[in-house]
């Protein structure tokens, strides 16, 4: 299957205006997953730099970063962990509060979802002011694990949030930049 | 990689007694996505007899069934679209009323996400009363996109979704049952 250039995968992301709220932007991903070769372009143009890399878990951000998630486990030949909105996971879990525009909310992982030392690649549809993503490399660093990066689809960069990832050192790839988004 | 049998698979997923309240037995699967070995059998499993039936698109619901989907989807190089709770969704969508326990709730789809005569295969992680399985191929078929199949990790037969998606036409896999739940 040959794969969509960067240019044609970015004219596949559907920008709806105004929406969640006048003056926004909203880059809707749904156009892009629902087409088959856009959809595996993504998953491949990703997982390349870390096929050889022994990948051991993708760490998946609750919802949308589900789908892309379990897409490159499948890919990598690497196991999926969840990262979701507090008082879903049914075992013991680690929490973290982290920023939203207006107040704080928190995430959490199962206790037992990585183990030290082990290599997790952390997986979103988009990063903005980072918020999430931070979030997410604290919780499985407090378990031990290494981030060996941030893999997104959208990165709206005038937000900040991958200068803040790459501030931690974890380098982040994302497929396609909004910028003044 | 050789894939994990029937038994293997069950055994990676995890019960937890008494939740989400007493007397439920949850199944856990979070232990057997993490897994990178369990993932792909299930992955692998469940996509085979689907290999060359040119599947459009897979549809998965939230947000358990975004991880399962998504690894399907990039396996059959087939698209991916979500059905979500209500309000979540950012551009036209059809919605419908589905059962729950106790009462009513609201899933929806984007409008565009399906188109007439499509092939289609629905995957959730579990298979219950069917409430939400039901729902989907109705909003699938109300697109006018045909349903090939459910695909499910687990299926608690007793509750009856199963034989309700059968009842439909539509045919199911499930990898593990747990009779009596």
């Amino acid at each position: 299957m040959e794969l969509l250039t960067p240019e044609e995968l970015r004219a596949a992301i559907r920008t709806i205006a105004d929406y969640p709220k006048p003056g926004v932007k909203f880059r809707d991903i749904t156009t892009l997953l629902r087409d088959g070769r856009a959809f595996h372009s993504v998953v491949e143009l990703l997982a390349r730099p870390w096929l050889a890399a022994g990948v051991n878990r993708i760490a998946g951000i609750e919802a949308r970063g589900f789908i892309l998630g379990g897409a490159l486990a499948e890919r990598l030949g690497a196991g999926f962990v969840p990262i979701r909105k507090k008082g879903k996971l049914p075992h013991a879990t680690v929490r973290v509060a982290y920023s939203l525009e207006y107040g704080l909310d928190e995430m959490e992982m199962h206790r037992d979802a990585v183990g030290a030392g082990e290599d997790i690649i952390l997986v979103d549809d988009l990063i903005a002011t980072g918020g999430t993503a931070l979030g997410a490399v604290q919780l499985l660093r407090s378990l031990g694990a290494r981030v060996l990066a941030g893999c997104f689809i959208v990165d709206l960069p005038d937000l900040g949030g991958a200068a803040k990832l790459a501030a931690l050192g974890v380098p982040m790839t994302a497929l396609v930049s909004f910028p003044g988004h």
